[in-house]
């Protein structure tokens, strides 16, 4: 597993842990993690720190020509929120855990012109079927279902 | 002046005067403020909490029902992070204060079925000329340029 994957897979562990959703994901510049984070709606009773927005959110003010030479590595596809802030601050490049048990907006970030690689991971897809299966009404309330 | 505008400007002025993005926003549901906010970058060092974004998380975990059922006031033209939240959480209509210092992903909004409508205030537009004649280089990181 790239390192990078499973920082974002750790980060995933750490939230489910904390009994929060557990997607996770890591911001990388220059081959280097610069921004961690996880979903925060059950600890932070946060609407918008979807584990996307976490790590940017953690990763602070960056000028635009940071974010333009970064890649998101995130363990479950981008909903239209976090695809939206990847298309906002122009990240070029995003790295999928899965998206078997969630199917993002991964033709827009492909339409709008950002790399998608999907790893179809055993690991990401385990932790989301795990916290689906315990708290589907956490998870709907998650992705506005 | 609608009222629910109104209060948007409102927290656009409050952001103002904190030293900060003066964009603030409202979600309404059932003919009452639920969320209220502005831009938090200066203020928090937030590179997510768009004025749209904040006023939705001050609104709290609700259910997809409320959110199907609100409107969100924003003084400028949401950006693609902020209409991506939209799209997530169901929100079917968006008012919009301007667009001409800033247009945002209105098209995507409306492929998704969302109804926007822009009022283009006058109050809005010289808020942000202000803003951006005094601090481009903020402006600029806001929309990740």
């Amino acid at each position: 597993m790239d390192e990078f994957m499973q920082a974002a897979i750790d980060e995933a562990r750490q939230g489910l842990a904390e009994g929060g959703v557990p997607i996770g994901s890591v911001l990388v510049h220059d081959g280097r993690i610069i921004g961690r984070g996880h979903n925060q709606r059950q600890q932070r009773g946060s609407v918008v720190l979807h584990g996307e927005m976490d790590a940017l959110e953690n990763a602070g003010r960056r000028p635009a020509s940071v974010y333009r030479e970064s890649v998101l590595y995130t363990t479950l596809s981008p909903c239209p929120m976090c695809s939206g802030a990847i298309v906002l601050y122009g990240i070029p490049r995003v790295v999928i855990g899965e998206n078997r048990t969630f199917q993002g907006a991964e033709a827009y970030l492909r339409a709008q012109g950002v790399a998608v690689e999907v790893v179809d991971s055993n690991a990401c897809r385990d932790l989301m079927t795990t916290f689906i299966g315990r708290h589907p009404e956490v998870w709907n309330e998650d992705i506005g279902v």
